[in-house]
Formats: C-alpha cells, sequence, structure tokens
C-alpha cells in the first residue's frame, strides 16, 4: 500500500424519510441560503415543496438557482457566486445528483474567491501536471459551507472534495479537487431515488462501477483489503443495478447504489493505492464535445481503456473476474480470463440497455481528434502506462 | 438497513516512517503538550528519543504521563487530568494500543469537564439503560484536541469515538461513547509495530475479529455491503495474523491489520446494522476482575456466545462459514454449517496460541458468579436475544 492522509469530515445521513432533516442540518451554518437544482423533476416529485416547507417553518429565507444542468455549466455557478456575494448568502444546499453536488461545491468555494472561479479549474489540471501558465495559481482556500441531498446514485461528489464542471464556451470539462470543498452534510433518502427513470439508474450503476475500476486496476501491489473492499462493492453494485432496474423501489438496492457511490468515490476508497483515472479524463473531453451523459460516457470509454491497457496487469485483471464474476482459471491464462472479465462487464452494461459504443451513443465521430489532442493538453496521463495524444486517440478509435 | 447518521473527522496517516510527522500534526493546536505512554517498551524501541527530538526541534514543551496498563485505570487517568489543568496543557499525545488511546480519550474530556470523569462512564451506562441515578446526568460536552500514535493494531480507539477504562478500586470497566472523543489525527506507521510480541500480535488479531464479529452478527436485514465489506476485513485479518506470527517484519500483513482495526472499529462498521456488543460487556467484567488481556478474554468469551445465541440466526452463521472459511452447504443445514464455522474460528485461534477456555487463561473461576450479576447491573444486555444474569452466567460457564 501507498503512504497516505485520509481525511473526510461530511456528515453522512442514510434513511428513507431523512429529507425531513435538511432544515435542521442547515441551521447551525445560518439562516440565508442559497438553494440549488435541477430541472423540473424536483417540483414534479414533490421534493421542492417538502423542502420549502422546512424553510418556512425554520425561518430560513432562501434564494433559488435552478436548472443546473447534467454536465454541470460554470456560467450558472458564476450566476450563483454573484447571488452569493449581493445577498450575503451564509450556506449553500443542493438538492439532486452529481450535477448538483459539483455546482455547489464550485458556487461555495467561488463566493470567497476573489478570482474567477474557473481559473481554480484551470490552474489546478496545470498544477497535476507540473506547469503553471502563471505567476500566481489560483488556488481555493476557502468557501462558504454548503450541503446536499442525493437524489441520483453514481457520482460520490456528495461524500468527496472533487468538482468537476464544463464551460460551454471553451469546450473544456475540467475538475479541481481540494479538501476545503467537502460538504458539511449529505443525505442519503433512498425514497426520492425511486422516481429515477430506468436509464438514469443504468448510468450511475456504470459510472459507480468505474470509480470503484479506477482505483482497482492500479500497480500498487500490497492492496489486499482495497481489492477485497472492492469487489464487495462492485458485487454488491453488479446486483443492486439489475434490482433497480426491475423495481426501482427495491429500498435496499437503491440504499446500496447510494451508499457505495459515495464509498466508492470517497478518499476512503482513493487512498493506498496510485488510480488513474485516465478513462474519466479521456470522457471528459467527449461529454465537454457533446453533452453526453456521463456514465454512459464512461462505460464506452472504458471498456476501451481496459482492452487497451490490460496487457500491463493481466493477473488483476484475472482476479476481477474470478472473484466478481466467479470466472475460473481451469488453465486458462491470466490474459484470457482477464479478457472474460472484460466481456462479462460489457454484457452486464449492455443488459442495462447502455449503448458501448461512440456510434451506437450517437456520438459525432468527427470530434474525436480534437478530443485526443485536449485530453493531453496540460501532459500526458497515466493510467497503468503513460498515455499520449497517440494512445488516446487509439482508445477513441477502439470506443467508436 | 438502518437509518443512520455517520461522522468521522480524524484525520489518519499512513506510512512507515510516519512517525516523523508527529510534531508537525501537533503544532496547528499549541505547543505544550502532555504525552501520555505505557510501559518501557516506547524506550527500548527508540521511539520515546525518535518523539522527544521532534519536541525539541519544534520547540515543543512536553509533560510526560508514563506506565498506562493494559486495561487503563482511572486512577492514571485523574494524575493526567491534574497535570493538564496545573499546566494548561494545550493537546494530549498518546503513543501505544488502545489503552493509551483510551486513556487519552479520557484525560482530554476530563480536563474540559467540571466533574469526576468517571461520573460520565457511569452515567453513560446508567443512560443506554434508560435509567439515571442522578437528576443531573455526568455529559462529556467538550474536551482538549489530542492524537494518537498506534503501536499495536487490535483495537481501533485512534479512529473511533469510544473510551473504555477501568477502575480498580471498585473492580469496574465502563465505556463512554461520545463524538466530542474523537482524535485529530491517529498515525500507522507498521514499523512501529514489529516489536510487539508475538502474543499481543496474536490478541490484536482476535480483538479486531470480534470487533467484526459484533456487528455482522445481527439482526437487521438488507445488509448485502456492509456484510460483504466485513467478510472481506475478516478474510484479509485471518491470513495477516498467520503472516505476522511467522514474521512480525512482515510491513503489508501489519498494515492490513493496522488499517482493519481502525476501519473496523470506526462509524463506518457502526453504522446501518444494529450491533450487538454483549460479548464485549461480558468480557469486561472478567478483565476488571482479574485483568486479562482484552483480546484474550474476547476470544474465550466471543466462543462461548457464539454457541448460546447461533440458534437466533443459523443462516447468518452459515454465510459466515461459506464466505469466510470457504465452507459448503451439500445438503447440510444452516446451523451444521455455523457450527462448523464456530469450530473454524476457535481451531484458528488456537492456531495462534491462545487460550480457548478462562480456566486455560488461568482465571480464577470463583469470580463468575459476580461477573454475571455485574454484567447486567445497568439493565439486561443485547445481542440477538436479550442476555439476563442467568443467560451471562450460562455463557461463562460454557467458557469456563
Amino acid at each position: 500500500m501507498e503512504s497516505y492522509a485520509y481525511y473526510n469530515p461530511v456528515k453522512l445521513i442514510y434513511g428513507p424519510g431523512k429529507l425531513d432533516q435538511v432544515a435542521e442540518e442547515i441551521l447551525p451554518y445560518g439562516k440565508k441560503i442559497l438553494f440549488v437544482y435541477g430541472q423540473s423533476h424536483l417540483k414534479q416529485s414533490g421534493v421542492y415543496q417538502q423542502v420549502i416547507d422546512q424553510f418556512n417553518k425554520a425561518g430560513i429565507q432562501w434564494f433559488e438557482l435552478e436548472g443546473v444542468h447534467p454536465n454541470p455549466r460554470i456560467e450558472l455557478v458564476r450566476k450563483g457566486i454573484e447571488i452569493c456575494r449581493n445577498e450575503n448568502i451564509e450556506f449553500v444546499l443542493g438538492i439532486g445528483g452529481g450535477s448538483v453536488s459539483d455546482t455547489v461545491k464550485a458556487i461555495a468555494a467561488g463566493a470567497k474567491s476573489n478570482f474567477d472561479i474557473w481559473d481554480a479549474f484551470e490552474d489546478f489540471h496545470h498544477k497535476m501536471h507540473g506547469g503553471l501558465p502563471r505567476a500566481y495559481p489560483h488556488i481555493i482556500t476557502d468557501a462558504l459551507p454548503f450541503g446536499v441531498v442525493m437524489t441520483k446514485p453514481g457520482t460520490g461528489s456528495d461524500f468527496d472534495y472533487t468538482s468537476v464542471t464544463s464551460n460551454s464556451e471553451t469546450k473544456e470539462k475540467l475538475m479541481v479537487i481540494n479538501k476545503i470543498l467537502y460538504p458539511k452534510f449529505s443525505i442519503h433518502d433512498p425514497t426520492q431515488v425511486y422516481s429515477l427513470g430506468k436509464r438514469e439508474l443504468a448510468c450511475g450503476t456504470a459510472d459507480i462501477m468505474t470509480h470503484i475500476f479506477e482505483q482497482y486496476f492500479t500497480l500498487t501491489t500490497d492492496t489486499d483489503i482495497l481489492d477485497r473492499y472492492k469487489e464487495a462493492e462492485l458485487k454488491t453494485v453488479i446486483e443492486s443495478g439489475l434490482r433497480v432496474q426491475a423495481n426501482p423501489e427495491d429500498t435496499a438496492a437503491q440504499t446500496y447504489l447510494l451508499y457505495i457511490a459515495a464509498w466508492a468515490c470517497s478518499d476512503q476508497s482513493m487512498v493506498g493505492a496510485a488510480g488513474g483515472w485516465a478513462a474519466h479524463m479521456i470522457e471528459h473531453e467527449i461529454s465537454a464535445a457533446v453533452d453526453l451523459n456521463h456514465g454512459m460516457g464512461m462505460v464506452i470509454v472504458y471498456l476501451a481503456w481496459m482492452k487497451y491497457v490490460m496487457e500491463v496487469i493481466p493477473e488483476k485483471f484475472a482476479q476481477y473476474g474470478e472473484r466478481v464474476w466467479g470466472l475460473t482459471r481451469n488453465g486458462h491464462s491470466a490474459r484470457s480470463v482477464g479478457a472474460a472479465a472484460i466481456e462479462k462487464t460489457a454484457s452486464y452494461w449492455a443488459s442495462l440497455g447502455l449503448p458501448l459504443t461512440l456510434k451506437d451513443a450517437g456520438v459525432d465521430l468527427s470530434i474525436l481528434p480534437r478530443a485526443a489532442k485536449q485530453a493531453v493538453r496540460f501532459g500526458p496521463l497515466f493510467s497503468l502506462l503513460e498515455l499520449k495524444e497517440d494512445d488516446v486517440a487509439k482508445i477513441l478509435e477502439m470506443a467508436s
């Protein structure tokens, strides 16, 4: 295992009906809040009214920012920051999925930064690759307190300190990772997930799996306990993903998805082994260009990435096949069991109704050359192998 | 799964050599500290000098409290509290195992309480059982900041908010659970565990397993992911326990033990399912009376407890046997596979050189009637079954 410093101060609240605890959790931080959410779904499902009733009862004054988009936009973030500054907002609440959580993080940090928050995203990527184009990087050092109610399993953004945001002007999708970006609380109320569409649930299921994979397929050795935790998560996500397709009101299965989404993307899952996340970086270029659902994009890119890099650690891919899919060696090589495990993964995702190629997902393939170039513009990616523009182009070709 | 509110703000620092980070982690909290440790081991191993050198270099002024006993005493805690008050101590550091960590917690809280800290232990037990003998319970509401370096895997006290302390005057061993009792940091440096004796490592290995069991054998249903995490932990602890017996300098195995000890006793393991902990309560009465090593006591009491309650959830015991020990059903009943799993557990503990009965552990059996009475003095225990004095007496007889 690699040395690490683990830290996660998020209060994670779980339970059917726990949505009714939102106002109580906000009050220690203030009574003037910005309430951020996505599309019309929140109003149709009754969540909006339930939360407003709580605000009124608790004497919380709220301002609203609606319309968070699945690949959340920096333009909306800037609007939220302006409200926070003009109205002296004390707390930011987000209700929705990962996009809402990512938006809330960027708003909370932006409200306390004396620069345009997009610069922090850019500089984070430059810094990660060792080259800063500016004398003074834009680093987040403070944020308004904020909390999240997760109504969609997948992201884990409610329990981590990463924000991923898109810039529709520059067609970029960038992230920033900073421990200032931990929510004060995250509420998991499985009854709020019932009304998600099956496609959304399928994308969320796949998204969780790829988060686990990004840390599982590692060059770090002596990871027995980390591997077993992740195999436990994978088996449970795979079962639960099928269960919620059959019955979206399967509380236990929805609970597992919410739970594992949070843990699998949290510091607990990130420490101890070097993760890769190159496939995520590549997918970000696709969804920045054509606004594809992230989970769906991950399925496609990840399958191609797995095939491209499997040769580096065939034993680990075979272990995945044996422990998660119940494959047996029976004298076969690690390569052959690993390849079968990738096939199992592909069939599983197909069984959830997800497309396995960019073409099937309706992506205009003419964007690929620019995507490959953009993916490495801060420097080569590294997941098991160093990936330069040429490698990314090959992976995208395999994903076509 | 049960509803929950998870929260754990401890910074967990892992790595060979990370002991050298102690002063740096203390400095944000102050420069005047109380340094708490156990027996002479720390001075022999060189840890003492290494830490003192760090203090001197960082300008940290330290007071010392040595001699923490394996079942830590409230008398020493009171001495530590006095030093904290007289010297205006700003931070308490503990280096050692669970007893040191438990002592540090009690000192840190006692220094900020205007009552004798033992009253908080007593009132916690009364409150847990619904009956308070006083109009105003003694509840911990503040503590000095404190941190821990773990040099012995087992307890998990460095990553949780429980303190267990003994009173040699009243022959009582009580606990207090309060989120104020979270350390600011815990350092896991596996190289500091090498010099532990094999007996200590065996007791620690067994202790970790019983912590996992106490939450695994539950009446709560729909715990798929919790079960699988715990089975992952059990398999890895079982392997690692044997590995460190063969080679105490097996860094990976020591790392797994430290890691799992922390997580298996943390809020992550405690939430989502109702745990029992009756066997722990019973063991506390034995070790309060005769000062037995806690891990050793747990082996003996837990085996008896498992046999006494297995009938309540035979399917879960069979699941444990199948998933952790690789037993197969082959047409056998859950009861029979469950019983075989208990036998496997007993053989494993015996293979670590641990005694399986109170007699073999050298415990004077005449203490048992009082132990059974004391175990339920705050009210009946509950782990799968309600356990009254009579039940505890039977379990202790089975353990004899």
